[in-house]
């Protein structure tokens, strides 16, 4: 059976049946990262992301530099979504025939910058031939045990918020030169308690899928609500993905007063887009004039 | 300037320069593990291998199965030239159109075979698209800070030995079935001391040569001490890599007790195979007649 056939999402239900975890392990496969003990009141973070060039990146069109910086800021993102520090990062290179010295070590400039936004140390890596550039990162990183925000935390109630402007990532190359919200979501939980977080990255539709299948609930988007990036239709913002903006959940009690913090604190912007509701009525998009359609998962997918 | 113009640890060294590594980090780049602070007595270890259909395996030549023991296998050796305790990983897969489910499974049912031989859970991971199978394993572990053995850290008079046998990995598929010496070298440094160790992955010639490098020492090889593998040659065992055997010095003053130890203990076998001695030697091949060469890096090279 070919994998096109079971797509990305029922590969990887295929393949976590084949595998066991042990003890210490609080979150395995189906979150942004891996969770397992660390220090009495931490819990460790681990993340990994594969870029290929022609799929995630174009060698020649984007800068080795943003190439570098991305390859890392996915992570970043990655430990972002668990409410979590990023510490320290390892880097696999598949290398092609003929690759130059140079492109190589504009990818590590990039690296290095975006390690130094946030603390991150490359401590080590792996180089080998491949036949085309291939970049995989692997973060590690920690979070309070109190402060660790699952995908599958939303309540009934809840009301949806999500950072920055959404749509058109890829086409403006906002995809190459992002700003994971690491900072902006440890802000935000030093002063609000977090229910549920998912980064997106596959795509608002998508990933709000994700989260109220892990969280047994379903969700209410406001159109008129979404965030759009300059020039980014509706469509394009609720399903292009690449945005790598933060989607959460918080108490409604709470809604008032962050949306008022988030408005003199936060410059990357915060919007209330929704609430979560019964898992009986599914993930809707909402109109203006009332009018209810299923917001299907239309992000995008692998295979 | 193209790769293959300076080489693969050519390379390494230029992309080290990129990186600048922030507190905390007690190894990076250059040894087979990073090594990072944990808890009061234990240090945190990371490390990533990427394999490639056509560079580390061939599809439809190796099991399934193999591929995936493999892939885990070798960081679990290099958590082991540590001194250390394999426990989480993660796996990035990337994925060829056309590709069957049942290659993947039976990938990760090899990944969690070995995983379940060192009680390592895989915690994780990130499915994508990609020209030809790509199987990146990154592997955190942890090490007491007493335990910890680095490469570096060989001294002159130290004694050389090996785990099991080396040579012809490739050519009898021992590559893919091999069992990381990570319990053998755990029981080892339960009662012996250990001063610097690696990993044999590009071969005893090169690997020798970066413990030795790394050091700042020679070494004397006995071209008949070298345990070589049921038909391999000298030159094979020295040279061919892919062995994943232990290459470890410890104190002159042990190498009795420790030899002595090893053979009612060791099933996998230990050998001493020589000597270290101060760097202006270099790094030379001893054979019965007296002579010696230079035992000159052979191993398999990337670029």
């Amino acid at each position: 059976m070919k994998v096109e056939s079971v797509g990305e999402f029922g590969l990887i239900q295929r393949l976590a049946k084949q595998i066991t975890v042990g003890p210490g392990v609080v979150r395995s496969i189906g979150d942004d990262c891996a969770v397992f003990e660390g220090p009495p009141t931490w819990y460790h973070l681990l993340t990994c992301d594969m870029l290929i060039d022609g799929v995630h990146f174009k060698v020649g069109r984007a800068k080795p530099e943003q190439i570098g910086w991305k390859a890392l800021a996915v992570s970043v993102s990655d430990v972002a979504a668990m409410g979590g520090i990023p510490q320290y990062a390892v880097v696999s290179l598949g290398v092609p025939k003929g690759c130059t010295v140079e492109l190589l070590e504009g990818i590590y400039k990039g690296l290095q910058r975006m390690a130094g936004t946030c603390g991150v140390s490359v401590v080590g890596g792996d180089t080998v031939r491949a036949p085309r550039l291939t970049i995989d990162v692997t973060l590690f990183g920690r979070v309070e045990r109190t402060r660790l925000v699952l995908r599958s935390s939303a309540r009934e109630g809840d009301q949806l918020f999500v950072t920055g402007t959404l749509g058109g990532a890829v086409r403006s190359g906002r995809h190459l030169t992002f700003t994971p919200r690491w900072q902006e979501i440890r802000a935000i939980g030093d002063r609000f308690p977090l229910h549920a977080m998912i980064d997106l990255s596959d795509g608002l539709s998508s990933d709000l899928g994700h989260l109220a299948a892990a969280s047994r609930v379903g969700a209410i988007v406001e159109a008129a609500a979404v965030p759009r990036a300059r020039g980014a239709t509706l469509k394009s913002a609720l399903t292009e993905g690449e945005d790598f903006e933060l989607l959460f959940t918080a108490p409604a009690s709470m809604s008032a007063a962050l949306t008022e913090w988030a408005a003199g604190a936060l410059r990357c912007g915060l919007t209330r887009i929704g609430e979560i509701v019964p898992a009986r009525q599914g993930v809707t998009l909402r109109h203006p004039s009332g009018q209810r359609e299923r917001l299907a998962a239309a992000g995008f997918r692998h295979f």
